[in-house]
């Protein structure tokens, strides 16, 4: 489960340097599916990733909106200031965490019990779903997208 | 990890689902990214899929192209063939299989040397990411996609 993590992190800096050869119009341009621009989606990936991981730790999580991270530069810096405590999680997870149960509650009052194994392959499922979109975007943009491929990155290492 | 593989198979299927509401041509129309169509890209996850674990196990994978699988039908057949030899690997996979060591040759002779969880890994993320694609074209239909969470799919069965 951990590789998954690894290999997100580093298709999510190849789309960060893809940026750097792309308008920051053409960046937060709303398109259409997923949550609108391509820099919102890398923003979004960060969000989700960090505020899961604080929320399994019982501790408060991102409540930010977009409006304040709207430039590549501000995005890097965010992912930068919370990527050491992500990858501090991860790099803890073992498989004694799995069956963990996180109790929520929904803004309907609906009570939600997920094991932890689940919020974590969520999270990871989340960001290649949404680079999915990014790489349709990238195309309509006449470009090439970052490859998806996971083979090749030299992750095995981290199981 | 086999927990993805499921959440894969789930997903999928409310996609076969979702593709009943829509006309043929607009499932075989030619789209931006991707493989190019909605039911190519199912076409395709099935194909990689199976592929990947029959050369695993160093048996012949598919070959055929997607000329002769031009319905939604079809498409749920050959899903239905492969299905059962992909589901008994994943079931019987343990993590003394991690680390074992698949030798293959390119096209262009160089020899390529994977790690057995890289390529399930691989196998994972990449229908996951053409998941996503089909997210965006499915708003461009003005339909609401296919949800990609993973919690509340009670896949916590499956590790």
């Amino acid at each position: 489960m951990k590789m998954l993590f690894h290999y997100n992190w580093k298709v999510r800096e190849e789309w960060y340097a893809w940026c750097e050869g792309v308008s920051e119009e053409e960046l937060l341009k709303k398109r259409t599916g997923g949550v609108g621009s391509i820099l919102e989606t890398l923003f979004h990936n960060i969000d989700v990733e960090w505020s899961w991981i604080r929320v399994l730790k019982g501790e408060d999580d991102f409540k930010e909106d977009f409006e304040g991270y709207r430039s590549l530069e501000k995005v890097r810096e965010l992912d930068a200031r919370f990527k050491p405590e992500v990858e501090e999680f991860v790099a803890n997870w073992d498989s004694s965490m799995e069956d963990r149960v996180l109790v929520s509650t929904g803004k309907d009052g609906t009570e939600y019990t997920d094991p932890w194994g689940e919020v974590m392959r969520h999270i990871i499922a989340h960001e290649i779903h949404h680079i999915g979109q990014l790489s349709v975007w990238s195309r309509e943009l006449d470009r090439e997208p970052v490859s998806a491929d996971l083979l090749g990155r030299g992750l095995s290492d981290n199981q």
